[in-house]
């Protein structure tokens, strides 16, 4: 794998080629088509290499390289199988090409849980991240995208915690070129006074964290904020994001749903339909949650993104774009630079504290 | 108000004519359709009497009674303002109308936080309640409707409050006609192993309440479930909850405003639209959340149902008809059934352990 034509930074994104529902049957085509589409991207195949031997053509050697690795993290396997007992891993393989510098990022549409283990065992945490955490994008009324985080690394935040989402939060939404993001905290209400007693505490130290030019503190928002735009990120604990992300999909798909049946319920609705064609087709863009493919795992020493399990081929290779975007924004660096500045404030506060018990 | 014919079971329904956003100006005239409805209710209209002096003429004196009550409890209020300070609001009368026997269920579209904290001084917990719980129903891909509680009463539940949402739940569905309901309990996995400590509990419970035959226990879900309807109830914790109800609300919003907009995006689109109106129409009432109007506050000893505070006349007429249809099938009665053979169970746990301390 040469360097490519001089001047031009290449990015090198190691790709768990085994992971997912699909395993290579979709990794490997969207890699192709990424690798046709972005001549600056050099690809890490990581997998089984009999599952690797027949590449497409846009995989050419000088685009990338496959490495090796014997085994595969089921989308079953607990954590501790995933960590302990399959250490040549494709999944774990991928991370470590991160590790020792020969890929800026790594990809998996493996097991969540896993790769989360996997990734902070293998790279660790940056100072004054206490726990990493998964943001993800969702389409919203404005135009633009929501980002939210924590989905489901955490199931038990503290405020402190929180806090470090949010400055993680910033440092990605700018990187996507958005200056100076807006955070809002996830709540059931946007009073002050709402919430639980974490909630409660989370909204002092962000509002401090503003006060102190941190990051750029919206206040508290609720549930319908996410889709409605009203700020650029959206802070929450991995249970509650989990939850909502989850029920959100659920809705999506039953609309979807209630869509085709009444598109196709006798031969007016279906005349209809095939004259509404294109309008549902633009519809259906707008809403696709494939295009939004791809999650962040933030806080760890090393850039690594997560894939939808289910992704298609087009799904895929979103999740390709988002880590090669991060990785030449230079998003690593981004968020060591939203923490370097709280690191010494951030040491003053308590340990993850048991969130009821203050 | 005198009895209506012989032999019919009359249900009174006293109605918070003043609370939600447009108070009267929906209230009445949702009574009046609904009197003219349901032959068998009998409403009593609390609020100012200045502003209940015109009535439509379907509330006539033989179908309803106006309740006089100087007081207004706005959406704005704090919750200690609407218990402490406004002793004489249309809210509170109105739950005064329940305890006092003059009523078998209240309505209001008012703050939720007042109406909880009022509905619970008036009228008391049931026994073996630590707190009582909003439900509601969800449309869900099965054709039916899921019902999810906690929607925002309790910001921090321990497994045995979930445990008694899930009692409570039971007897709300079964009210409704359907017999044994399946119960799940919202997490991020469907694995015994995920979540934090207090599902964790909440499922051990939950499986202990279904081997002693008192409720019909399906596992944990997930937030996609309660749209799949995967079961008939989603326990959750009021914080979770109300996150997933107010995301829905949001997405379902974008949703629709996308639609809008894709179908009147040139002239091709509007003549679409203007052919897809009655297809459109039809999906816009399988999705209508006004069809889903009316909460019921669960575990009081009285029965008292919400309605969203933005509802018009026609979701607050859905609200009436709900409250009228568990006062019917003896909500109240059936809570008790449900709870009281775990009186003795229940007695034996800790009571209201901090979610983080077990």
């Amino acid at each position: 794998m040469p360097a490519l034509a001089r001047g031009v930074s290449v990015i090198r994104i190691a790709v768990d080629c085994m992971g997912g529902d699909f395993g290579p049957a979709v990794t490997v085509p969207a890699c192709a088509a990424f690798a046709a589409a972005c001549p600056q991207a050099q690809l890490l195949l990581v997998g089984q290499p009999q599952a690797l031997a027949a590449l497409p053509a846009a995989l050419s050697p000088d685009r990338c390289r496959v490495v090796p690795a014997s085994e595969v993290v089921t989308m079953d396997d607990p954590v501790e199988v995933a960590l302990r007992r399959k250490k040549d891993s494709s999944m774990r393989v991928a991370i470590a090409q991160v590790k020792d510098g020969a890929a800026d990022v790594a990809v998996s549409a493996g097991n969540t849980g896993a790769l989360m283990a996997i990734a902070r065992y293998v790279l660790k945490t940056l100072d004054g991240i206490d726990r990493p955490a998964i943001a993800t994008q969702l389409p919203n009324a404005a135009g633009g995208a929501t980002t939210v985080l924590d989905l489901g690394a955490n199931v038990d935040c503290s405020a402190e915690h929180l806090l470090q989402f949010a400055l993680m939060g910033s440092a990605l939404v700018a990187a996507g070129g958005r200056d100076n993001p807006s955070v809002g905290l996830l709540n059931i209400g946007e009073e002050v006074i709402k919430g639980n007693e974490v909630i409660k505490r989370a909204g002092q130290l962000l509002r401090e964290a503003a006060a102190r030019g941190l990051l750029n503190f919206y206040g508290n928002v609720e549930g319908n904020d996410i889709f409605k735009g009203t700020t650029d990120i959206v802070v929450c604990d991995g249970f509650v994001g989990n939850v909502a992300l989850k029920t959100s999909e659920g809705l999506a798909s039953m609309i979807g749903a209630f869509l085709r049946e009444e598109f196709s319920r006798g031969w007016y609705a279906r005349a209809v339909a095939a004259a509404a064609w294109p309008v549902l087709m633009r519809l259906k863009r707008r809403v696709d949650h494939r295009r939004y493919n791809g999650a962040a795992l933030l806080g760890l020493r090393g850039l690594v993104f997560k894939s939808h399990g289910a992704a298609d081929v087009f799904a895929f290779e979103q999740a390709l774009r988002r880590a090669y975007d991060a990785a030449h924004a230079g998003l690593l660096d981004r968020v060591q630079h939203r923490i370097a500045p709280t690191l010494a404030w951030l040491q003053t506060m308590p340990v993850a504290p048991s969130p009821a018990c203050p």
